[in-house]
């Protein structure tokens, strides 16, 4: 069941969308320039897809949440260091280079829990310094094949994690998933729901309950959207009900994804993923992270020096943006938009590299020291 | 701040409602007869009154949560047989007894869970099984007086709770508060909201985190709504959130309610409750169920026991009843009213009769054995 988009004729829609097997998130045409993107606050109602032409345009996208998913905000700050490469009117590549940090400065700074987004732009950035006696054009070009590559490689990472991951599941299971971590969280397939997809596309019988995740709903709105389109059974829950369903024995396995994880493997993720964690472990049920190695940042020691971003009261206060506020007139609330999962509470990770068992504060590096995947 | 009902002139509001301290949620109109109660499906947008002339008609605000709560469903109830003894054409005490065990039986089918609409319907129907040899409007006059006298019985009682309760609060606490258990949920001043009303009025300086209690948003509809009235300083928060704050070191305690306690001390209460309990567990953090003596079931022995209602998948995939679906068309939901909290991860109970600790299996009949409270 493919939902009707209100917005024909897009190329993004037609040329990908459609096509569910390389269904991509964000497309950037160097040529324009410009980024198309699936607008994820329109979903599920309408399938619409945003035009950005400039940087400030992209920065707006990723504040406002019509991109998320650690891996998708990434490529997204890729390709737009590619295009402010091309939008800059530079005379020389000093010139370049100081145009290319002062947007990815900007960039940085949109949201500040997902890794990958400074990963992205570091990668982006340490090409842009490499430059030496090219032509302008020449740069531009390089820009645009290496955000291109990171595209294409974070698409066969995750499906080189979500084979592992799958490995986990029996031929009948019902496992629990918060947030969104599928295609549209990432360029495309997604971590945690790759994995699903992937047992999935194996001929497993896999049933999801679906956390509809407060307050943006990323669950409800946008995994329920997934799971349509790939033909997955599932149950939408919400966030509360998670541990019911594990104390009752009906749950396999939590799979979820993550923005940031600690040298020694505590994990931040959206809103709830701790309690979730918390509920697994009460009742015996693993619970895996499903993460590249991007999003794992070896500078951070712990949790709790994570920065999480706290989001406005209005994503609490109304249950969509710009509808009938569910609270009294003039109450306040908080929005933290991510937790810590402690690292003891995590089964394993499962990366491109494969899985990483405890102790994770050896075991990480070990693994990525191992060579390429 | 009292917002301003949409149905003006109506009794209870004008009679008990603008008079906070004696608000009651539910009025019984011998005359009438009719029962009047506050219609919580509409709080907080408007303050509306719903009267009610048939025994049908209360049981459809009981199912649909017109009025909602453990204690207040109990006294509706109870005020319901009042009504039933009224409405009833009976021409002799027999058929009068037999028209009230026929209400009493649809009566306690219109929600599982919470026990307390067993035991005010047992209580109404104990007084009309000891009828004898008495005129009928004497007979219909003590069925109204015993209700009336459960509903006088259940505000004391209530702030009997809250006075043991408050003592567990600093003089300056923040809380996590889960559903709604205030005046709203019981006849008045309520449960383990009443423990934090107690501890405001007694000049202690408290902070409410509002657990917003999906799906139908008891706490940031409820609670908030409530906490406004009394001048509380509150923060509605997602319920996914709870687990963050108790892990920052933010939370002094968490107060809950009951529907049903077994008689090991495992608690039913709003979904959710589980996870709650788990997270301030691991933060060790006290966790502390506020329920009077008619919450308590000795005739369950354990949480598994106790029949959970399953709502309709509206609930969740709708965030308000009759509003825009959040899930895509032909998304399924489930959507469990109620958890189980084992009674390992209870601190202690506040009940009228003081506070009952662990092992609750020797001291919750200990406490009930000693007498009157």
């Amino acid at each position: 069941m493919l939902h009707s988009g209100h917005n024909g004729g897009r190329s993004l829609r037609e040329s990908a969308f459609l096509c569910l097997s390389t269904m991509r998130t964000i497309i950037y045409h160097p040529e324009t320039p410009s980024l198309q993107m699936i607008d994820q606050r329109q979903l599920p109602a309408k399938l619409d897809v945003l035009q950005l032409n400039t940087i400030d345009e992209v920065i707006h996208a990723i504040r406002d949440m019509a991109v998320r998913g650690a891996p998708a905000i990434g490529i997204t700050a890729a390709f737009a260091l590619a295009l402010a490469a091309r939008l800059s009117d530079a005379d020389d590549l000093e010139e370049l280079k100081q145009d290319l940090e002062d947007a990815a400065q900007r960039l940085s700074e949109a949201r500040p829990t997902a890794v990958n987004l400074r990963w992205a732009i570091d990668r982006m950035l340490g090409l842009a310094t490499s430059f030496q006696d090219i032509a302008l054009d020449s740069a531009r070009d390089k820009m645009d094949q290496l955000a291109q590559r990171m595209a294409d490689e974070d698409v066969e990472i995750n499906r080189r994690m979500a084979a592992h991951g799958a490995r986990l599941l029996e031929a009948r299971a019902t496992v629990i998933h918060h947030c969104n971590t599928g295609a549209l969280a990432a360029v495309d397939y997604g971590t945690a729901l790759g994995v699903i997809r992937y047992a999935h596309e194996s001929g497993k019988s896999i049933h999801v309950l679906v956390d509809e995740t407060r307050p943006r709903l990323q669950g409800a709105r946008l995994t329920a959207w997934e799971l349509e389109q790939y033909g997955i059974s599932y149950d939408v829950i919400c966030d509360s009900a998670s541990g019911f369903f594990l104390q009752r024995g009906e749950v396999d396995a939590v799979f979820v994804g993550a923005d940031r994880i600690a040298a020694n493997g505590d994990v931040a993720n959206k809103i709830g993923t701790y309690m979730l964690a918390l509920a697994a472990r009460d009742s015996g049920v693993p619970f895996y992270c499903v993460a590249p190695r991007s999003t794992f940042d070896p500078d951070v020691a712990q949790g709790a020096d994570i920065s999480i971003e706290q989001r406005q009261a209005s994503e609490v206060l109304a249950l969509r943006l710009g509808e009938r506020p569910i609270a009294p007139e003039g109450a306040s609330a908080r929005n933290p938009a991510f937790d810590i999962t402690p690292y003891r509470l995590v089964e394993a990770f499962v990366t491109e590299y494969g899985l990483i068992h405890p102790p994770f504060i050896t075991n990480i590096p070990a693994t990525f020291k191992e060579g390429q995947p």
